[in-house]
């Protein structure tokens, strides 16, 4: 293990992260928010001396392979949350420390799981920042990654894969930093039309820009705690919708859409599935809910945000979905599992996950009756390797052995048993709420240390995509590096390793 | 397909049961029940001759490959509970066909879940049928076919295959109807054992071998609404904890040590893991309910009955553990994906699955970290196969499938959550209770017809492994045979295929 490098890496996230944190320090000036300024510009004086002093000697040994790319992106974003926490501490916003943490963990992994009663008495550069949080976990660690590793010479194609939220890293160009860039600016771009469209509509500045981060890190953190239904106002509803349902799908698709491939872009098997399950779940929970809202406007209104909300992995809400049949709670149950599209900021299992997990399913069932038959199973036409359908298998297994553990250190709360397993499948998931107690009106203040701390590992563990922090977890990394004989092989990471 | 074939084991397995129900006749007779005797033996009539008619002729094509053997052993087990549920109309026990044959798939399924809201209105021979499905249903049809098919010179071990209950079909000798005999004295040699100790302690005779047959078979069915706790007997609560956790472990153990293969079956992986995990289950149970009994005689007592029904998938009750603290309840529900040992009677993904799933989850962790190194999951100090891990991963998959969509089903007859989810889990798995209003004091009367089939399949699936009913309700299969070529091919099943 390359510690040096990995210093390095850590002192520029630190930078950046001083950097983001400038923002909250003007909203506390524009506000007049005396306690939150300091508290936020000792936090970024400190991470920017602290990161300084880490990244000031480019070290000599740049070597970076799989092991420092798990354990960096592990570790950015353990780092940014540990230290995204302490300014709500700090200015009294949150005065417990590991309630600022969870709530800090889950801005950055854009869950928008709140474990605060009432966010309307924090002050505006704490709503501020929580939301900014969502915005810079929505693409991810690995913009500031992309662009800093490149720096340091490494070879920084693993981090890609640790990194990018979904199985299909599209290679948007050859060039990774090049790359970085066009995400970045089609995510701006993205949160700042949504941004000027809910201005049009008559939002507050303040509650547009936060609203607007939460809906393009699919997060959902909103500014009130009647959330985006307290509005009550159809259009902001039906615009913060459709971007949910936007940033839910492939940011490889804005690029073809951008290059004028429009007919690739459109055929995209996993974005038409993607929205075929939106648009069949609107139906399936409109019809079940209709009896209760009694017209057909305000039921579909009621559907598609909700249903646009949890696929996304965002969670606002402008329903009480505990108050919903049977039926719709369990397809928004199985709605998180689904999550979006590969290669959005969306989180949950994925769409292309799914898929594969589904039609290698029936493959096996075909091979059953055919044993001689070879069934492969198809993406977009091309065959799906074997070696990714695996990873896929694997990825499903480790997931639910995560769910398995961690619902029953959750469920020494003795809280119901929705609450048991809804608590952990949505953390892991980065959705926002569950049933019950931490449905769309409640919250995760009730729980334990305990389960908070295992939260917050799931939490990590679904926007990392598991793999990262189980391998940061492992004692098999932190040895120094003697496997020298098998540097060159293992450079070459797998290429669907990590799907 | 040779349908030829098919209709001439199901003659045999219709005469089988007319067998077998000359039993409640007698129970009838005894207890002078009138409407059940007639009942009981007209069914016996009709299926005697029908079974006759169909085996009369043995079939001039006797090829038999994986197709037919899944389609059989499908079949088998749906005509069975089609007639099987018949007297219980005829006598008007359950008045309701639907209600009957939930009744009698759970009795042929050992699952054990009843949706009968007062058993005790039931006749004696009704009683006794319904415990004795169990009592077949525990040992598979695959006694029944394992000496029927050899008859016709069919390459049978493809049923073995396909209906064995569980991954690991140790092949105690190399001649399939010995081994179908040795299993079927050792299986009655514990049953009478469990019924004399039983006996022994002053339980009357009939309570005591419907309760070993519901013991042997790991169902579950009681002949009083108020179960095993309501003998409120320390002793019987005991005999039938002990066995409950002995039919729980894979029969060629017993065979072992019938051979003297002390060492070997001392040394056996999965079953140490099984009586590991029911150790913790007990301990961690007992800590957790404490505080509910307050003795720890009583609190051993609950925790060791409740983790032997539920591990062994049998279902007897004497505690309701929907009273239980949430994590005791929450590992109950873990308990029943993790089941029995393969090879016995028991239910659920089955031990040696579950180990499987977790070495291969590792080793791909490990895999990450040293792209290079092969690591390999092992049993018993031999190397798995990766067929097999690959086969273990399928079956896992396709489990949770079913559960998925079985729950969308479930959940329109909008009972609470944990009842939607514990419904399936509980049936799938075939253990019999779940949480909420199927608890250990409930049952599944209020369920629709909608769901009650569902369950049904869920129960079925669950029984023969997923595959052959999958097999069976898949289009593929229904064809007349024109893959000539592979003939040779395709009756070579691979070894491990339905692991």
């Amino acid at each position: 293990m390359n510690y040096s490098i990995i210093v390095y890496i850590l002192g520029w996230v630190l930078n950046i992260e001083a950097a983001a944190m400038l923002l909250p320090c003007v909203v506390a000036l524009i506000y007049g928010e005396t306690a939150q300024l300091f508290s936020f510009l000792i936090t970024v004086a400190v991470s920017f001396i602290v990161g300084l002093l880490m990244h000031l000697k480019k070290p000599k040994n740049t070597k970076f392979y799989a092991k420092e790319g798990f354990a960096v992106v592990a570790l950015s974003w353990i780092v940014i949350s540990l230290v995204g926490a302490v300014p709500f501490v700090l200015s009294g916003d949150i005065p417990s420390y590991i309630s600022a943490l969870f709530e800090t963990v889950s801005g950055f992994t854009t869950t928008g799981s709140s474990n605060l009663t009432d966010v309307e008495v924090l002050s505006k550069a704490a709503l501020f920042w929580r939301s900014e949080t969502h915005w810079i976990g929505g693409m991810g660690v690995l913009v500031f990654l992309l662009t800093i590793v490149p720096m340091v010479g490494g070879h920084s194609m693993q981090l890609m894969k640790a990194e990018s939220p979904g199985p299909v890293v599209d290679k948007l160009r050859p060039r990774i930093r090049h790359t970085a860039v066009i995400l970045y600016v089609m995510y701006l771009v993205l949160t700042v039309v949504e941004c000027i469209l809910l201005l049009i509509g008559g939002m507050p500045l303040f509650d547009a820009i936060c609203l607007s981060f939460g809906t393009a890190g699919t997060g959902g953190f909103a500014v009130t705690n009647a959330g985006v239904g307290g509005y009550n106002n159809v259009y902001f509803e039906m615009v913060i919708a459709v971007f949910m349902v936007l940033f839910g799908i492939n940011f490889g698709i804005y690029y073809m859409l951008l290059t004028k491939r429009f007919k690739e872009a459109l055929k995209n098997e996993e974005m038409r599935t993607y929205l075929v399950i939106v648009t069949v779940a609107i139906i399936a929970v409109s019809l079940n809910v209709y009896s209760i809202y009694g017209s057909v406007g305000e039921t579909l209104r009621r559907s598609f945000f909700t249903v646009a909300s949890i696929i996304s992995s965002t969670g606002y809400g402008t329903a009480d979905f505990n108050l919903w049949p049977g039926f719709s709670k369990m397809l928004i149950i199985l709605l998180m599992f689904c999550g979006a599209c590969a290669g959005s900021t969306g989180g949950g299992m994925k769409v292309a996950r799914i898929m594969i997990l589904v039609k290698s399913a029936f493959t096996e069932i075909d091979h059953t009756i055919h044993p001689k038959s070879i069934t492969t199973v198809k993406m977009d036409g091309k065959k799906v390797s074997g070696e990714t359908v695996k990873n896929v298998r694997a990825y499903f297994i480790l997931e639910m052995m995560i769910i398995a553990v961690s619902m029953i250190i959750v469920s020494f709360d003795n809280f119901e048993f929705a609450v048991n397993t809804t608590s952990v499948i949505t953390c892991m998931h980065n959705i926002g709420p569950g049933l019950g107690a931490i449905g769309p009106v409640g919250n995760f203040a009730d729980f334990s240390v305990l389960s908070k701390l295992v939260l917050i590992f799931d939490m990590l563990a679904g926007r990392l995509e598991i793999m990262p922090l189980l391998v940061f977890f492992s004692a098999g990394i932190w040895g120094r590096t003697k496997r020298k004989k098998d540097s060159k092989e293992s450079r070459i990471i797998k290429k669907e390793k990590l799907i």
